[in-house]
């Protein structure tokens, strides 16, 4: 209801601030049984971490995860699991000189005027940090996907302008080649060039995520309000610096003709299939079992070295530089927030699937 | 959590079938003395119903709103409202030769794949129909927004191609003064004349609706997951046939840099405001005061009447022509349902920092 | 939130007031391809409406239940039910002399003050006739549980101090033998005669409800917050009337031993059973496959003949008789409305668990 | 969804096994600015924590709590507390022995039926030690009401047969003065007596609390499903051991007659008030303003020393003696859990009333 959680049967609360002890989240509704190493979740948390290469802040924060409930001998027991990830640099320092001033493009203006305060360390609840509990939760839902055969492949697809030539499938493991996670070997070099000189410049980037996800079902996904793409539209945008979403032909569908846009249906091996996917693998809400295919706008991050004019708590004029080691381009760092989001959208409307499967409910115990 | 219900303390539950008795929606968690006359939700209802104008479906359903519970001598008791709308037209024998076929772009197949059944009587609940329900508890919302100054105004952007020139500040006045409900006069004559020439072609268009947002205060809309642009996303991107949503510079600001997307605060009047307004009326998921802006991406209506080829239940190929009186673009008349849902979001949103205002609890009675 | 929707999976949303246009209920989360006859339902509320026998009200309020959305070809879809049941006495014209009377036991006073307003029209929202929509909700549980094997029975324990000695097992057959449907039939006829006196003076009186479940399977329910007996009381203390809830030992386990209250498990035809049942059926919030039962304190009905005191809208004193045909006792008629409440509990955990089985996702299709 | 949230505005999600790396509890919804030390929360968590005194458990737990996240100056922002309390006793070998064993009244067998696994040192997620993160959500929640005026003063009514004369108006300070929390100091002795003779035996007792709420303004709580009543029973009966609520007169009122239940209102003072208090300061579900007056039932604890008769997971016949320290009866370290679950309604209830309140929105930022 404040807005910290998310899911209906498959559950995340997150909490905590950037320069605070650390952050973290609960992960209620975790189907039991399942076999969950720490370094699991690890993997993803070094995916978003900083420091991990040229291209993104040069901040050293190790991210290690904890799991401090709900596993019992490497194995989720189906009550809640507590991650947390300790804070280890509390430089607040580096914010003291910016506590009364209202930088352009981030939220102390509006955390201000909502809560009557706001923690001025770093963003604090604001701070991008926040997503690493959303890595964290996601790997928990990875992890059951990946078990039943879901797979769930974020990318980048463009920066500053520069456009990936997807060559599909992509697979994660041509993601993770090059330092800006996208599967066009020759425009992430031109990528990675436009992000050194936006740096260079004291300004920075945006870009488009694109996500494919193979394996769900025909029949995950409600009606109505909660259709697929509205709670995964939710939860992508939910992430700081998404600016857009878009499903299948997206955008693009405003300029289509309906006989170009409806998939045919198809007989393939026994299997009815979409001949085409420009409904990016749901239709009303519930999947076709296609791809589901979905694309997220980033905006270039706030934090800039170019100075801003902007206001302070006063309702004086200011001016602003903000120093520091922040990203020049958050997009290569955003693509495991977005396919988190995705993995905690999907798990839960298959969870929710298995318990309104018809053929009712059993009565056998156990 | 099977998909009926939208909102958190503003809520409502929506009913109903396209062939049925009739949809609706229960809309709990109503302000309560609010004068509310019937007429205001049947104004809206008439601006979403079919047969209003040459460019919708001929079909002629009267949508006549009944409040059968909640008010009582004209004003909201706080106790939920039910707002009942009859189906009128039953012909179901329309849908007989189409019960057996799944309808490339419609949700005949990934209902079944769900439920094991459907209703095949005009889409049963994933209809458009299903929108009329949510345009009435718009309708509940809007009053009490207007009642608060809080004006929104939907419009179409884009038809088949065809851009507005929007020229803000646009009112509902002037997008109400031609049939495609674009601000743009000469432009609209133009969409009009693309949607006749798809319709005489059998086939259909899509485009893009735009919304503007005037006088949401500073502070309402969550941190996090339900951040107000989250929120909206998963509001708009529910209504059948979005296929994508953004907001402010939205999918552009991928372009941008960071001192080209950054507003810049200034002071006038002595308040504070934005200089532009790149980021749509939010930050951290928290309105700034700022006019809130989005768009959602419509695409082109799936029933047409040209040929398309697709599968029936015996898994056998089929050919299918749909008849009857469907919309060759349902752009104009998605603006109301675009605008019902905004203001649901809208009117949720500040109840809850109602109830979150810093000031704590009061213990007066009453 | 606003306090007219119940249930996770199993959701039911009621609405209406007793001198309005009616009484419903949406439900949503109906497993799809449930046969579900509109008579099933109805039995349930005639079970419940006024003017059934000599010892309630003589109300003639034939409670007739539509089916308005959710069904097709006699089956649920998976979509959401609406149950309406339309006022047919509309005589608030009993009511002109009490509008300005805050009556004893009502709340008349409450709703003003939360409201600010209310609907003076027979109680309005807070009427026992809001229960006709539980009733009509909780027999679709009940009919997806009776398909299942699940069975609730709920009878009159208690009425005005005479206390049936239950001869268990209850079965719904012996309970509706009599007016009071108390298994008991000497007892119940000791009943019957102290209702008469009570309403012969213008009285009223309370009792207690006992309910025994069958064929729960262990495993259903949920830990800590959400514990079946918590989710159970809840439902049992929001009939209005209810003024305790205790399950198997109950308040009397306060005065046990722990080595009397432990029941000991015993091996039973190669199951686990308990040898007794304090515990009533759950051990730490979830079943254990014995028979669930509980017990509800009923206060004697606010509405009585006998002169009362009391005060007035400008808070003068005013004294009050309640004429009309209201219920001496009403008892014999919360027993359709605390098994309704009971099956939409166990529904709903059943569902909840059905989701929450070990063995995680499947990605079959359909 | 799976249990371990509560509250609507209000927002407690806990976590922890008693034998894992801690328990704690995150709490969403706080509002802002207050201002909140951490050892107004440890006051509540001593009150919780065994060895307190000679009849409560003599394991040493420090219960230590730190706050790690939405603090910041001393003060809530109105994001998510989280509070941790780290297990420094992990004896889980005290367990080997009991690992395969269903112990009588203990939830073992039902974790192991719903989960298929369950974590068996010393009860995993279904031990009492989980209510600590109750204490320490509920402390947020009194700090709130403290500063508003509310006041929830809970006491051991009954132990073991022996009742307190309890002398109101009830106060803290005079329940906290013997070991049972009782506020009548000749019963609290034969209380403490009777304990020390069932531990001496190997067994366990149970008993009544009680507790009265004072300030909370008419007008709080919903109607319908989400009385206040039934919440309280949702939230109290969810505490591990709670066998029975009840209300105001309770299940005495089912032998009352209407003239002597229901409450007389009056003037006083230019305040409507009620002559007395059956219905324990709620109409409808809605505070009148008077007192809350609520009592639950508490079982005896169930791990006793006593032999008992069992079975193992092999389904055969065993014996268990539980050894260790364990609560003869738990009634004075239940009696914070009871007032803390009660806090947490109540602040969610005021919460939803500031935002229900006559008056619609404002639409002021900030």
């Amino acid at each position: 209801m404040a807005g910290n959680t998310f899911g209906r049967l498959f559950r995340v609360t997150t909490f905590g601030e950037s320069h605070g002890r650390g952050v973290g989240a609960v992960v209620d509704g975790v189907p039991p049984g399942i076999p969950l190493p720490v370094e699991y979740i690890q993997r993803e948390l070094d995916r978003r971490r900083p420091g991990q290469s040229a291209v993104t802040s040069r901040r050293r924060e190790p991210d290690t995860v904890q799991i401090l409930s709900g596993l019992f001998e490497g194995k989720t027991t189906g009550t809640p699991l507590m991650l947390f990830i300790a804070n280890e640099e509390y430089r607040s320092s580096d914010y003291e000189n910016l506590k009364d001033i209202y930088r352009p493009g981030h939220a102390d203006y509006t955390y201000e005027m909502k809560y009557g305060l706001r923690d001025w360390r770093g963003s604090g609840r604001s701070s991008g940090r926040e997503t690493a509990a959303r890595v964290a939760a996601g790997a928990v839902a990875g992890r059951i996907l990946e078990l039943s055969g879901v797979e769930v492949v974020g990318y980048t697809l463009e920066i500053g302008g520069v456009r990936a030539e997807a060559v599909h499938p992509v697979r994660t493991e041509s993601v993770e080649k090059n330092a800006v996670r996208s599967p066009d070997e020759e425009r992430a070099k031109e990528m990675i060039r436009r992000i050194e000189e936006a740096k260079a410049a004291g300004d920075s980037l945006g870009g488009i995520v694109e996500v494919v996800v193979r394996g769900v079902p025909a029949g995950a996904g409600d009606p109505v309000f909660d259709k697929l793409e509205a709670l995964m539209a939710h939860a992508v945008m939910s992430i700081g610096g998404v600016r857009g979403f878009e499903i299948g032909a997206g955008f693009g569908s405003a300029r289509m003709t309906g006989s170009h846009f409806n998939d045919s249906f198809i007989v393939e091996k026994g299997n009815i299939r979409s001949e085409t996917n420009n409904a990016g693998g749901v239709l009303g809400g519930i999947a076709t079992g296609e791809d589901i295919l979905f694309r997220a706008a980033v905006r270039p991050p706030a934090s800039i070295g170019k100075e801003q004019k902007t206001v302070n708590r006063k309702k004086e004029s200011a001016a602003v530089r903000i120093g520091g080691r922040h990203d020049p381009c958050i997009v290569p760092r955003i693509v495991p927030v977005v396919e988190a989001m995705a993995r905690i959208v999907l798990l839960d409307c298959m969870l929710v699937q298995k318990a309104q499967k018809p053929g009712g409910i059993d009565t056998e115990s156990g």
